[in-house]
């Protein structure tokens, strides 16, 4: 069966994230103002072939916590749905 | 009244994605095999100040169009909610 994973990778909350804080100034630059806080992650899609749901989310919490997430600097999230 | 954006900007189909491809080998050495497609793109949370949800997403849209997404490469998509 195949499932699709929406993972978001984020700094943790008591990381700088200056790549935000200059985005925030080039919004204010747009004329985009009242932004109080803007933190940029990555945003991953992957399409795996699992037996069922819980294989498959067992396998994305394996590749976030090896492979794709630094967890001294960031914290991950996913969703995983099956795919038609 | 203050909204929570969630932005996920990621390359359009039609443009290779090489850091995708890597990280499909990384988690093949990994032994997570069965893997399809992986694609990354960025995540981005916003927390703004508008008047109601319709100006606030209103702002996102400028804010990806004109900023956070080069339209030629990448599409966007966000989520605006309202943040007690």
């Amino acid at each position: 069966m195949q499932f699709a994973a929406d993972i978001n990778i984020m700094p943790i909350k008591e990381i700088l994230d200056p790549q935000g804080k200059a985005v925030k100034l080039g919004l204010h630059n747009l004329g985009i103002d009242q932004v109080d806080d803007v933190r940029i992650g990555k945003h991953i899609t992957i399409r795996l072939e699992a037996a069922d749901a819980e294989a498959a989310e067992e396998k994305v919490k394996i590749a976030c916590e090896k492979l794709l997430a630094n967890l001294i600097m960031e914290e991950f999230s996913f969703e995983v749905h099956p795919v038609q």
